[in-house]
Parts: structure tokens; C-alpha cells; sequence
């Protein structure tokens, strides 16, 4: 298997972006990517696109050749959209990496995005619900907050985790994401804050635990381990990658405190790069719930099960911790613009391998990982790389 | 590139299926073809699901760990849902050669499916519509077979071809698709009745020029080659493939009597491949109008550009003619479930070089090509296949 770098990165501001389309905010992520790696579009040889859901938001589908036309890519180029819920930016990115590994590619854009604020929010969470079951589980009320609140809800029950625990991951992403330019949520929250407000979106879920709806693109250029070092000073590569599938309904779960998809794909990815949970410095999981990071700090095999709460109270995860966890503010504060998140973990810690993330850097950062998920974890996508 | 090879097939009855769900059709197709394969769900290692409009047309997305949750996938399987609008079969299929090329997977599940016929007509003619140019093509009247009207117009202009030439294609394809059992139309037409129709679609498309709107699905196992050999005395090798992108919107074109992106996927298959268009027996191409089929075999190679139509009248393109064109009734008369058509073009080139095609099969066909467009030709991929 060819081994494959990352080649060069680039997103857009993420929030709420009235004036932009689908289409603005994909070729500017997709341009600026190709601008950082110093290539044109003719040099690109496949094209992957994560989107969710532009099908419901902008009534557009075939999604990876309208983006590719209008980035110029034109002829011999396999254009290929993904949708894979949450995951679709991380599985895009898998492709990737399997195109060049294969030697069909040598150059490869992977561009994430999704335009989420063209309807009003009840519309938005059905749109997200149809990555839940639509017949065991939607029509009977069920949409992601209340899942996630399940999940929190029994994680409290099995391990004594508390509202505060789950305060201090709002608490931290948010702080981090005040560090980042384009994130979101440009806000400030203290303990109080989180634990003050009363608006329960599902129990024991607040409003400060729920991610955001949120317009944005991020896109990454890939190429084979052997094109990088011309390219930079400090090439980042993929040395590890998994992708694990689970059960799809929330009610066919053993155990709702953990994700197994997460746990076997980080296996897989971990065995692939040959290294432990303890060499990675810094990390991007998928926090669309403060629970969910929590569950995810524990299933990658960062902390120990039930531990993920205290961890985080006590600062284990900051970015000055012992691994900095969602350095970017993560989907919490940076926002979670669904198919872009997936691609936008890998532009984070390549920033942060490179030594480039500024306010958030996280010292000495040599090796990171990203956890990307989709729905109640039916699908969870684990990305490991390393300066070199 | 590890060499790859199609180790199984199976597909439903294509039609209008009433009592079957999207998941009771992929999972039926995704068993039948494991069966055919000699191998249990725990033997595969990743599953790629082509599906256009599952959010649309049964509102549920993430539709690839759903599937294969329903399959008894579970664990270390990547399941990964493709979407590139007619397309999208297609390139499910290259995404499972290229994860086995990549050393990824050693046997990967693909399976196509769409469950079409839960809305009225004139929605599916909405939801259809989204592979097109939404913004600038489908909000001032665009549809799928305005588009091709607009195709067939100019080749009348540009070539001389005739209502008769286009009427060659759907006779030629309900013929065929009566000696196929699993085809969605059972119904011999007649040059005369085909002519003497006077429901007129799009000028100069009329109802027999068009294709079908039909539930189905259709699935392949692939694997190494070298895992080819226990398994059948004719196994049958993908010896090339492309896939190639061009202009979005059809107003873009430079010509609307081809497909750029047909003759550029195809240039890059038969290199890959190693032989020419002469040295095929069998093709399916993507007749979603009788229009499409006579500019497919021409962007293919088959024949000099204009002479589609009269090499269709002749019967250079029947059952026994020089190559047979869709032996198996075609999108016209099979059916077109759009995200199965890809895949099901793959089932029926390899029953057709295994020698299993019953009334339908071509005398010693060695060798088959698979073309599959998504939109206006936005997307192409091809496929080529041989026997050993």
C-alpha cells in the first residue's frame, strides 16, 4: 500500500453564512487547499466530496462533479461524492487515501461541506434524523439530542458522570474555540454558565451541550508520501486509518455508553500505524454532544472507561494537557457543519503537526488523531497522523 | 494494482415492487450475490452501497451501515454509500476495486439499489431533477428528458438521424428484455408501435423513448484475482475501468451530441485494458433514453460519431449482431432503479462472459464493457470485463 501525506489544507470561515452558497463555500475551501499545496487543478486526479444532505438544504444532488466543475477540474478526473451521515468528511477522506494507495491517483482533493442554514432549525434536525432509523426510531419521536441525551443519561447511571463533567467539555471546546478564528462560536463560558442555563433541549442535555448549525467548507490535498517532500518543510502523513461499522439503531445496542465502532476502528488504525493511544499528543473527536466526547476519549482508549468525565475536569484534555483534545473548539464551538467536519479534524491537526495553529498550537504536537462519527455510531472513522 | 475480479452476482426482479422496502430489495440482491459467491457476510471487508435518492424517496440517509447492519456486516467493515445520480452504482463499483487494489479489503460487498416508486410521478420527476443544475437549469423548467430532447434534436440536426434510428433502440431493448425474466418490461413493441405513439414526452421523445421508473437493486462480490480460482470454473476479471467528470449544466456543453466524459473514461479503460473497442462482444450501455444509447456507442468507440442510429436499424447492435448493445433489455426495458443500474450492468456483462445469460446470452462473448453516466453526462464510468 502506497503511503500517503497530506499535501496541503484549507477551509473557510465556519458559522452562520447567509451570503454564501454550497457551491462559494466548497470552492473556496477546494482553492485554497490546492493554493497550499502549490498545484493547480489540472494536477488534481480525483476528487472526493463529503456532503450530507444537499439534496434536502439546497435541492442539489450529484454533488461531486457540480463542485468539480467550478473548480476547474475537467477531463480524466473521477469526481465521487460520499455520504456517510456525520462521517461522510472522514469516509471521503478514507477514499482518498484507497484512490492513491491503489495508484489510480497521485493527487487527490477531498472537499467537505455543507450549507445547513437555508431552512428553519425543525427542519434541520428532521433533516438529521434521516441519519437515525426513519422507521424503528423517527417516526417514534426519535432525533439525535434525544439519543445522544440517552446515552449521556446512562452514561451517569454506569459511571457516576456527572452535569459537571459534561459542563467542562462546553467549558474547554469553547475556550479553544475563542483561539480560533474560524470557529463558530466566538463566546466565553464559565462552569456557572453551563450548569445555569435552563434550556433543556433533552435531558440531561442542555443547550451548551449540543453542537451547532453551522455553514462551512474545509478541504485537504493528498498525494503519495513521495511527492510531499517537495512540498514543505514539515509534511504530515497518514500512518494509520480505520473505518468500523455497528448496529444502526440506538434501540439495537448492547450498550449505550460506548461506540464499538469507535473502538475497532481505532484498533484498526492504531495496528496500521504501529503505535498507542499514549503517543498521541493531540486530538479531534467528535463532540456533536459534550457526552460524545466523553464516550469518545474512552473507547479511542485514551482514558479508561467511566473515566472520561474526571479527565476532562481535571484538565487532562486541555491544550495544555497531556493530550489536548478538539484544540480547534471542536463541533461544540467551531460548529459542525456536518460533511465538512469529518475533512476539517484532518486540517486541524495537520495545522497542528505542522506547528501552524497559532493561538491553539499545542506544543511539541507530534502525532494526532482524528475520530470522526455518523449517526448513534453506526459508522465511526479514525484518521492517525504523524509529522514526516 | 492488485488485479481484481467479480467473485459473485445476484439482483432482485426489477419493477414496480409494492411489497418490498429499499431494504428488503438491497438485502435480497446482497444475499443473492454472497450465495453466488460461496461466501458468508463475516468474509466481507467492506461494502460500497450505490443509491441516488434514499433521503428522497423513503427519507433515510446513512443508508450504507443500514444495509449492511440488515446483512449481518458488523465490526472491521467499511460500509460506504456512493452517490453520483445515475451514476452512482458505477462508481460504488470503483470504489470496491480501488479498496482492494489498495490492499484495504480482500473481498468487498457493492451493492445498488433504489426504491423509486413511493411517490406520484411528477415527484420522482423532482427528485430526479436534482442531478441536474438546480440553480441554473431546473428552476427555469429543466428535466431529465427535456435535456435529452434537447440531445436527440441536435443529433437529428448534426447527423440525419430519425425517429426510426431512435425507434431501432427500443425495439431492439424491449426484445431483449423479454428474454430476461428479472426485467421490469415484458412487452414486445414493433417499429410501427413505437412510431405510431403519439404521447409525446419531450418533442422528440415520445413514451417508448424513455426509460422506466423501477424499484430494484443488483449486487457484486469482487475480490483479488487470485481468490478468483477456488471459486469458479469462469471467473470473470475487471481488466479496466475509468471514470471521467465534464461540464456540469447541459447549457455548458461545447456539443450536445456527446459526452466528454463518455470518451474520456472510456479512453482511459481500453488503456488500462490493453484492447480496442473492436475486441468487445458484449455492452450495456446507459439508455435512460433511446437518444443516449446511439450517442453511447458512439462516444464508446463502437462506431464513427452520427452512424449510432443506422448501425442500430441495421442490427449491428442486436443479440447477434456485430456487438450486442444491452442484451439484457437495458435501462429502457430492464428498468432503471437509478442507483442499481451501475451495478447491474456488472451482473449482467459477467452472466454474459460466465455463459449463464439463458435466452439472452451472446455466443461466445469473451469480452464486455459496462457504461454508466450520472446527469447530463456530468459523470461517466466504465467498466471493462473479460473471462480467466
Amino acid at each position: 500500500m502506497k503511503k500517503v501525506s497530506v499535501l496541503g489544507v484549507g477551509k473557510t470561515k465556519y458559522g452562520v453564512l447567509k451570503d454564501k452558497t454550497l457551491l462559494d463555500l466548497a470552492v473556496e475551501a477546494g482553492k485554497k487547499a490546492m493554493d497550499d499545496a502549490g498545484i493547480t487543478p489540472e494536477e488534481i486526479d480525483a476528487f472526493y466530496l463529503g456532503n450530507y444532505a444537499g439534496s434536502d438544504f439546497i435541492n442539489q444532488n450529484h454533488l461531486a462533479p457540480y463542485v468539480g466543475a467550478a473548480l476547474g477540474l475537467r477531463g480524466n478526473v473521477s469526481c465521487t461524492h460520499i455520504e456517510n451521515a456525520c462521517a461522510s468528511g472522514g469516509s471521503a477522506i478514507r477514499e482518498g487515501i484507497l484512490a492513491i494507495s491503489a495508484g489510480a491517483a497521485s493527487r487527490v482533493l477531498v472537499i467537505g461541506v455543507e450549507k445547513m442554514n437555508t431552512v428553519p432549525t425543525p427542519k434541520v434536525t428532521e433533516f438529521l434524523a434521516k441519519a437515525g432509523d426513519w422507521e424503528r426510531e423517527v417516526k417514534v419521536g426519535y432525533t439525535f439530542p434525544s439519543a445522544f441525551a440517552m446515552m449521556a443519561r446512562r452514561h451517569m447511571h454506569q459511571y457516576g458522570t456527572t452535569r459537571e463533567h459534561l459542563a467542562a467539555v462546553a467549558v474547554k471546546n469553547h475556550g479553544n474555540g475563542l483561539r480560533n478564528p474560524d470557529a463558530h462560536m466566538q463566546k466565553p463560558l464559565t462552569m456557572d454558565q453551563v450548569l445555569d442555563d435552563t434550556r433543556i433541549i433533552a435531558d440531561p442535555l442542555r443547550l451548551y451541550d449540543c453542537s451547532l448549525i453551522t455553514d462551512g467548507a474545509s478541504a485537504v490535498v493528498l498525494g503519495e508520501k513521495s511527492l510531499a517532500k517537495g512540498f514543505y518543510k514539515r509534511p504530515v502523513e497518514i500512518i494509520g486509518f480505520g473505518q468500523a461499522n455497528d448496529c444502526f439503531a440506538l434501540y439495537q445496542k448492547e450498550d449505550l455508553t460506548r461506540f464499538d465502532s469507535t473502538i475497532e476502528a481505532a484498533r484498526m488504525a492504531f495496528t496500521m500505524a504501529g503505535i498507542n493511544p499514549e503517543d498521541v499528543d493531540v486530538v479531534e473527536v467528535h463532540d456533536c454532544f459534550t457526552i460524545a466526547e466523553i464516550m469518545a476519549i474512552e473507547d479511542l482508549g485514551f482514558v479508561p472507561k467511566g473515566e472520561g468525565g474526571p479527565a476532562t475536569l481535571d484538565g487532562v484534555t486541555s491544550l495544555s494537557g497531556k493530550f489536548a483534545v478538539n484544540p480547534s473548539g471542536g463541533l461544540k464551538a467551531k460548529g459542525h457543519p456536518v460533511g465538512a467536519t469529518g475533512v476539517d479534524q484532518v486540517v486541524e491537526i495537520t495545522l497542528q503537526l505542522r506547528g501552524e495553529a497559532r493561538e491553539r498550537q499545542v506544543k511539541g504536537a507530534e502525532t494526532g488523531l482524528t475520530h470522526n462519527i455518523g449517526g448513534s455510531g453506526a459508522t465511526c472513522v479514525v484518521h492517525i497522523l504523524a509529522r514526516g
